[in-house]
């Protein structure tokens, strides 16, 4: 049987691959919240029985957080690693959904047929693009293409804590020649790619008190230290006028483009005013004297991902809060320290802070940018693979978005990291509405059985 | 009978009146939370069956917001208005309570009995120390000691919206000679005071919007605007290095501190070290020009009472937010025009936004500064009766707070408003485990007794 026996069947078998993908959107796996916990097990549970009845016999893993989903089948090199991660964020701000998140359902929209709910692109709609491609290769030719390893993940929208301690307790195991992450985006939301470079992230929570309680501004406005104030300058003071961080020594390790990569971006003719209008912008904010393009995917930033003190109810309260808190992140480049810049930023923050003004703080994550080795054959190959299946030439691209595990496979298992994904920009994945269209998850689908039959 | 009568009366009644305001503060009368309207009318009610029980009758007087109670007893020189509020502040953060802000309780404490509760102090405890000192007087004397008008509001604490056009309907029936005002302090906790000074107040909340939806920071950010960002730096801009507010225009009527005021306070050797030291701090963060008192009696200020936006809750979500919020509040003085600060404050926001920003403001409460004129004779004879009561000389102080009733009286029904409270420095109004001290309201009572035998 050939590969086009194998993609007819994917195209047969859509409808119940979508049935299947709607079956677990319905399970709110939101990581990042203690509440969800016992929802996370029942999707790694959901993987382990899916994944049993394409003959895959796969465990739920334990860790100090939620499981790890790992399986084994199949023989013959290559030895190809599929990652993908089942937890999702969280819905807030609920009310700007249109419907129950937990609820997905397909709706016809202007651009097409679209799923929709939390995590119908990031990332249950992804990781299950090689799962339905493997049942499909099973099902056609009786038996795996190679030595094919699933590895997904509970943890990824909440800093992954309990990956790395994993990696390293089973790097024998999760050992392969390639790592395939299905977590990424096409380009411009039609040009199929491969993501070779990927910024680090670097999570910071603070907490600024003032006076022991919270005060009446009217006894005590005027004389009192107000820490809303306090974390609002320090905001401000993050970035100058030009755009770039004021965290002494944050620029240490940040390499310029190489003119290879920078002349194929320029071929890309990045359209960034369409990026920005479909959210409703049109003036790039980053560091002046940077292209659209190495804003998101080659330069570092910082953001306030969060904000909160004093009173945020309906009307009025005139009161001087005891805190003011904020949630701060940075994306890192190149080979920016982590751990460096957070005793940097956290000493520029104490130095900042006027008298009565203490600051605590709790980091969320601290992870290395990382880029791939595109030099082995297998990348060409599956560049190929996935020119023929959109009809346009793929590209490598690079990623805003922080993925640290393809990171951790290069230092822990020595594996090379392969993303390959189908997401929009539009998908609004982390934001309400959430959708993943189907064109995506059925051409992605047909994308890894051609790039399985690529590489094998 | 004498009043050393109606002092005994007002002792040997005073389980009694304490079992009344329990009562009184177990009302939930939140009047900034329309989900606690209900619960204001309630108090409404309360108060008018109170009163009706001295044979007073009171009427529930209905507005476009919370009811007001009037009624009117005795007839004779000087025609008294006593004025006090029935709603109090909302509670969050709820969880830094001791215990329910609505199942008040007497507590002993090191410094002595207090009453525990939400509107203890603000303003529940200190408007029932008119009623009670009036309910001993007819009790004891068998008649009123003059025209007696009570004035109850229900939305002192969400910026009084119906209060003026209330008073302006009715003029003439709430006229008086004097409007005792109920709802200020002692003087460092032991000095009676007659509050002559007072900062008008003007709120602004205010909404900066950037992008369409909440976007992923791994995909935009470096090139999206963070209106969390944007917010920081506006409120970072609101005051230069010196302390000194930047809103163009801003200082204008704003005066100098008379000599002999100026002298009188210096009299009054305020201990600021133990005023901040009570809440935690240790240094004055006004004006770096200024004195403590003038910072909070008699200069303006510009705080921040809340901030929000983003992603607030447990973990880490990297987001960037579509909206950021913030509530904002001025203290005013002098001939300060709150209109005009409000429009160039709007002006000045508007100014700083950068491209693709948008700002929503909702205004709350605009009321001017007001001093009272204590050049009548019944200023002194007050003054007079208060030290008696305390065994303190009574002082005419200034006061940080905001009562904006102070200068309606005097603007809309040429009432001369006198302001005499009970509060201590302590009695954490506005914040968690509000209280009001039982020596406060048992010498309140008495207080104005004193005061009553005085005046008439």
């Amino acid at each position: 049987m050939s590969l086009s026996d194998v993609l007819d069947r994917i195209d047969a078998d859509l409808p119940a691959a979508t049935d299947r993908l709607i079956d677990l959107l319905k399970i709110p796996s939101i990581s990042t919240d203690p509440a969800f916990k016992a929802d996370c097990d029942r999707a790694a549970d959901w993987l382990v029985a899916d994944l049993a009845t394409m003959g895959v016999t796969a465990e739920k893993r334990p860790t100090p957080g939620h499981p790890m989903v790992v399986g084994h089948v199949g023989e013959g090199d290559p030895h190809l690693l599929f990652y993908g991660h089942y937890d999702v964020q969280p819905v807030d701000p609920l009310d700007l959904w249109d419907r129950d998140p937990f609820d997905p359902e397909i709706q016809d929209t202007p651009k097409g047929k679209v799923i929709r709910g939390r995590g119908a692109a990031d990332d249950k709609g992804q990781l299950m693009t090689f799962v339905e491609a493997l049942r499909a290769w099973k099902a056609v030719k009786g038996d795996w293409p190679c030595k094919i390893t699933f590895f997904l993940e509970g943890e990824e929208e909440s800093g992954s804590p309990s990956l790395v301690p994993f990696m390293q307790e089973n790097a024998a195991e999760l050992k392969a020649d390639v790592a395939m992450i299905c977590d990424t985006g096409l380009f411009q939301s039609k040009t199929p790619g491969i993501t070779t470079m990927l910024r680090g992230l670097l999570g910071e929570e603070l907490t600024i008190t003032a006076p022991d309680i919270d005060l009446h501004s009217g006894m005590y406005g005027g004389i009192a230290r107000n820490p809303i104030r306090v974390l609002s300058r320090i905001i401000a003071s993050l970035h100058d006028e030009t755009g770039r961080i004021t965290v002494p020594g944050f620029y240490d390790g940040v390499p310029e483009l190489p003119d290879a990569l920078e002349a194929q971006w320029q071929g890309l003719a990045f359209d960034h005013d369409r990026f920005l209008g479909d959210v409703g912008l049109s003036h790039p904010a980053g560091e002046h004297d940077r292209t659209p393009l190495e804003m998101i995917w080659s330069r570092p930033t910082c953001d306030v991902n969060g904000i909160w003190g004093g009173y945020t109810g309906d009307g009025f309260k005139t009161v001087l809060p005891a805190q003011a808190h904020a949630k701060i992140s940075f994306r890192l480049v190149g080979t920016q320290d982590p751990l460096a810049i957070r005793e940097s930023f956290r000493k520029m923050v104490q130095d900042m802070l006027p008298p009565d003004c203490t600051v605590e703080f709790s980091g969320h994550g601290a992870s290395a940018a990382s880029g791939a080795d595109t030099s082995g054959a297998m990348f060409e190959e599956a560049r190929q693979a996935l020119s023929e299946e959109w009809g346009i030439p793929a590209a490598y691209i690079g990623c805003g978005g922080s993925i640290p595990i393809a990171g951790h496979f290069q230092s822990i298992t020595q594996t090379e990291p392969m993303l390959i994904g189908f997401g929009r920009d539009d998908d609004a994945i982390h934001s309400p509405n959430e959708k993943y269209d189907m064109e995506s998850f059925h051409k992605g689908i047909r994308s890894w059985a051609r790039i399985l039959d690529a590489v094998t």
